[in-house]
């Protein structure tokens, strides 16, 4: 079977909280969304009423896959069926980009192994964004998901990075889950140097957008709460 | 001053290539690149041509500042002097994103040290477009620009990050100048083992968008030429 045979695999990046459509997604992936009746997504709820707002065919007319923590990897294979008998299938994240800091990429690594191709379609990813806001040298940079959560493990690993950072020049970015982002940042501040810059960059592409660099000492004398926005970490010389 | 007297930097992405607005732009960009005056830019021609095409203001109308690998970073505070005075500034890259592998982040690190606002838009990065369609781990991963020119740095830099991929289970990425991209890929198949998964993502968002990932004793049996196609390199375990 040859590979224009095959369906295409279409990457589709989702809306990063309740942010409106024109600011993130360009019009193709309307189009594309518009052409699928089937797809896999991480989280039924949300991608259900992401297509809605995208103007997709009826949700009771559409397959969904589910892929996310709990889906084993052996479990995934079916998922591939549709493509393989010529269908389009898009894949969706909850939020953001799909294959990162997500399992979407398991499903990816499947397509090519098919000879599936895969076309990846523009929208907001907050690591991305979060990067480029920060000021930070995107000329080298590392993203490592979510620390260790206990001590002392996570200020290990925090100084490990800060390391990291003035031996090669190399942003270290990572994540939280929202409730405990004021933890993180005041590990971050017991941690680090006080030279060491840090960007806390929350609620990326929504109206309450908020981005800051500054050094360790700066954050310091802050004090701003983060809990309950999403937001990434990053940390730089 | 307070901060909301002063102007916002606006992070503008650019289209990668000569690749169609929609595909790659959100509608908002367009409203904002025409509301603006001043524009930091890493190469004038294209930055116009992008412009144009945008709807900007008459472009004779418009101030330009040069930020590239030739500006000095000492020559580059009168850039912020609008956004001192109110006024709100684009960022743009030569292509993609402006920050990631270019030197933008410098004036975006001096935007936040005066406590301007900055202000990602969405667009196109070949980097994190070739991370999720490669399938490799997008919740640990590494960008490292380009690798050294040299024998016997370069094979020995390629098998540190392999090493480095097995290790961490993490994606490693790096860059070429297009007219060298089958000399890397030549490289990277006699320093990788076997088994190491390489993704090649090359003319992204374009109509001869190619993107594959495959083990190395694959890539082996291949004979595809990427000179002169903007590529992304990942390899990862």
């Amino acid at each position: 079977m040859s590979n224009t045979e095959k369906g295409i695999l279409y990457l589709i990046p989702s809306l990063l909280g309740d942010s409106v459509i024109e600011r993130s997604i360009p019009a193709f992936n309307k189009e594309i969304i518009q052409s699928l009746e089937e797809f896999i997504v991480e989280d039924l709820r949300s991608a259900r009423r992401f297509l809605i707002k995208m103007g997709s065919k009826p949700i009771d007319s559409l397959t969904f896959h589910l892929l996310n923590e709990h889906t084993t990897h052996g479990n995934i294979s079916p998922y591939i069926d549709g493509l393989l008998k010529g269908k389009n299938v898009g894949l969706l994240s909850d939020a953001g980009c799909p294959g990162i800091a997500d399992p979407g990429a398991d499903v990816v690594r499947l397509a090519h192994k098919h000879g599936i191709k895969v076309v990846p379609l523009v929208g907001p990813s907050s690591i991305l964004l979060a990067l480029i806001s920060s000021g930070l040298n995107g000329q080298g940079f590392s993203f490592h998901g979510y620390l260790p959560k206990k001590q002392p493990e996570r200020g290990a690993k925090i100084k490990q990075l800060e390391s990291i950072a003035y031996r090669d020049n190399q942003t270290q970015i990572f994540i939280e889950t929202p409730y405990r982002n004021d933890a993180l940042l005041q590990d971050l501040l017991s941690a680090c140097r006080p030279d060491t810059l840090l960007c806390v960059a929350s609620d990326i592409t929504l109206s309450t957008e908020y981005i800051r660099t500054a050094t360790v000492k700066e954050w310091r004398a802050e004090k701003r709460s983060f809990n309950d926005h999403p937001a990434v970490f990053l940390i730089g010389k």
